[in-house]
């Protein structure tokens, strides 16, 4: 017999209460003929009902969650932090596969049912990281969907042997090539950007890379990655994260880096950040940029900040952007739920009947609301299966 | 007999674990000495203590609060929001008095123990907000100590009968004077700043003035506020609101008025805005400026984020200074706390012996994971008095 749950009395989108029947994972049928004789029934109360909330960049392995306080030493320069978490790894003993876990399962608690990880690959750690993030999400592989990007965060020809465990890292199956500002870390911007799109076409996979440059340093890497989709007709197949260079003070430019981006179907991550240039969501949605959001990382060695909860990051996407009307905050939802599904390529992600049943049931009077109550009582369906009550996961370790 | 509360197992600022007795208000013991025969016993289970939170600039008169959600359909510009806000205030019967008080009692729920609100003083509502505010604060006086600015909204000069409510209002009891804008609002920089300096002086009262003007009009606006300042002697006297201007693209600039300020001893109050220039924290404490934190409004015609949680503000102040390190996030959480007390003045204020008893109670390890954490678990005391436990105020209405 199929596995059914009957949500009652709930409000998707904010709509009128209706119910929603799930079954064998996915959304069965809205409204009047959801009612069916045997359902496990669940009573929403008339809360809010959205999408799954989407973490489409996060660094997973190498989070302090759960460990304590750690204290925050590292200097300013990106050097610097990079030195100070690879020293932090050894030191602390971090394990990928137990850390990973631990800020999953925080973040499946505040109704994030995808996740999109970058994990380190480097001359030190190796493969170890991906490793322990794959061997996590195996055992949370009903709870949450973990996307493995392998990320060269130390550099990628700055530090040879690192694009040889990357290759390996796909081979072992990585859905992701990573890659890391080509000017201001790797010193070679063609030659980063050459090995990260062969890795992609060898292995037939999207790229997502880390792009901090700003102002026109930023925009001339930019440019190097618009130029190889184009010409390698891989459209469609990229992502770029930060992009701090499209808040640079040149608005004609970052305008036409933008409409470019359109052209090539070039998709957008932002963490939203308070303190730097980031892409205007607006300028960028209506140029046709699909945007996603993301905590980045979550009390590591370069953030001490984050609770994982992506309802927060809507409301920081809409501080950052000055989004005030209520369709404006709602985009900055979109951006951490359809943005990120896009950014992902989730099929049958929504709230439609044949969507998946990755559900997050909270209070709220509307959604503009939820996102600035952030209420903690949220539920979390994943696949049909209740997975988190109370902000918090249900039969996973801390 | 003096009343007496004994806090037991508490870490002052996140310090070693002690006793801390109140008595008649104040701190009276701390450590071996304070254990007295008959206090009232809390104990603290080993939470840490911080001097009550500061809510240094917000607007209780005019939020929704506790109202339902009201849409935001206000579009970008200055004027047309303060007219939308007129217009809310009539169609929604906006009553400030219980309003106030909805909005303060959140406040105190998460901590805040002091609040400066800029209350609307215009041609259409008069005093009726100032009236409403002064009412509920003699209900809420054990419970949280408000300070009320005498705020043209509507703007001053361009709003003739304005200026004469505003001296019935500093008459009727508001501790300071308000001003807004003495270029972009109000027309007439020179006109505006002579009218509030003169009232000043009338009433022996602060100022405290909302500059939102950015950039060289910004800067020329502050330039007039430093000449009165010391032309008239009134240094220590002077905060200016919000002050985006010191995030102007010319740095020099901004540093020549920081060292100003710094000189004519005026402080500032900033809500940390993601989405605009804005005074560097770091940069106003190196050279002595007293900096504030505040909300501004919350659930409001103008503004439809905000929990009214000062912690929250804490976190948002490091986010927008890029604020990583351990004792960057304390002086973040300084901002919210000490920086508050020294812009309103306020006396005994801190967490020694012979400080009035204004006190949170919260989970955390230490400062900095409770500003990243912002636990909802805060027991808040008032001159010795638990006036909230679990983030709810005890024996308010909301």
């Amino acid at each position: 017999m199929a596995e059914e749950l009957l949500i009652r009395n709930v409000r998707p989108a904010g709509g009128e209460a209706t119910d929603v029947l799930v079954r064998d994972g996915k959304i069965a049928a809205i409204g009047a003929g959801a009612a069916a004789a045997g359902a496990t029934a669940f009573d929403a109360g008339g809360d809010l009902m959205i999408p799954g909330l989407v973490e489409a960049h996060t660094h997973l392995d190498k989070s302090f969650w759960g460990m304590g306080w750690q204290r925050h030493t590292a200097g300013p320069s990106l050097i610097e932090k990079i030195e100070t978490e690879r020293r932090n790894r050894r030191e602390l003993k971090l394990d990928p596969d137990r850390q990973s876990q631990r800020l999953a399962g925080q973040m499946v608690g505040k109704g994030t049912t995808h996740i999109r990880s970058h994990v380190d690959v480097d001359t030190e750690v190796g493969l170890a990281g991906i490793e322990g993030v794959m061997a996590m999400r195996e055992r949370l592989k009903d709870v949450v969907d973990v996307e493995i990007v392998a990320f060269p965060q130390s550099g990628l020809l700055v530090r040879p042997g690192t694009l040889e465990l990357l290759d390996r890292a796909l081979a072992l199956g990585s859905e992701v090539v990573g890659g890391l500002d080509p000017c201001a870390v790797d010193r070679d911007p063609k030659g980063h950007l050459d090995a990260i799109f062969a890795l992609s076409q060898k292995y037939g996979r999207p790229i997502d890379i880390h792009l901090h440059e700003r102002g026109e340093m930023g925009a001339f890497s930019m440019d190097l990655i618009l130029e190889r989709t184009r010409a390698l007709g891989m459209q469609g197949k990229i992502a770029i994260s930060h992009a701090f260079c499209l808040g640079m003070p040149d608005v004609d430019h970052a305008r036409r880096l933008i409409d470019e981006l359109a052209k090539e179907r070039i998709t957008l991550v932002t963490t939203a950040p308070a303190a730097s240039t980031a892409p205007s969501v607006m300028a960028c949605t209506k140029a046709g940029v699909v945007i996603a959001g993301g905590s980045d990382g979550v009390r590591d060695s370069w953030n001490p900040y984050g609770m994982g909860d992506m309802l927060e990051r809507a409301m920081l996407v809409g501080l950052r952007n000055n989004f005030r009307r209520d369709e404006e905050v709602e985009l900055a939802l979109d951006v951490c739920t359809y943005g990120g599904a896009k950014v992902m390529g989730l099929p049958d992600y929504g709230l439609s009947v044949g969507c998946f049943a990755d559900l997050v049931i909270l209070p709220g009077e509307n959604l503009a609301e939820a996102v600035m109550a952030r209420p903690a009582e949220r539920t979390v369906v994943k696949r049909g299966r209740i997975v988190a009550r109370n902000g918090k996961p249900v039969g996973l370790d801390a």
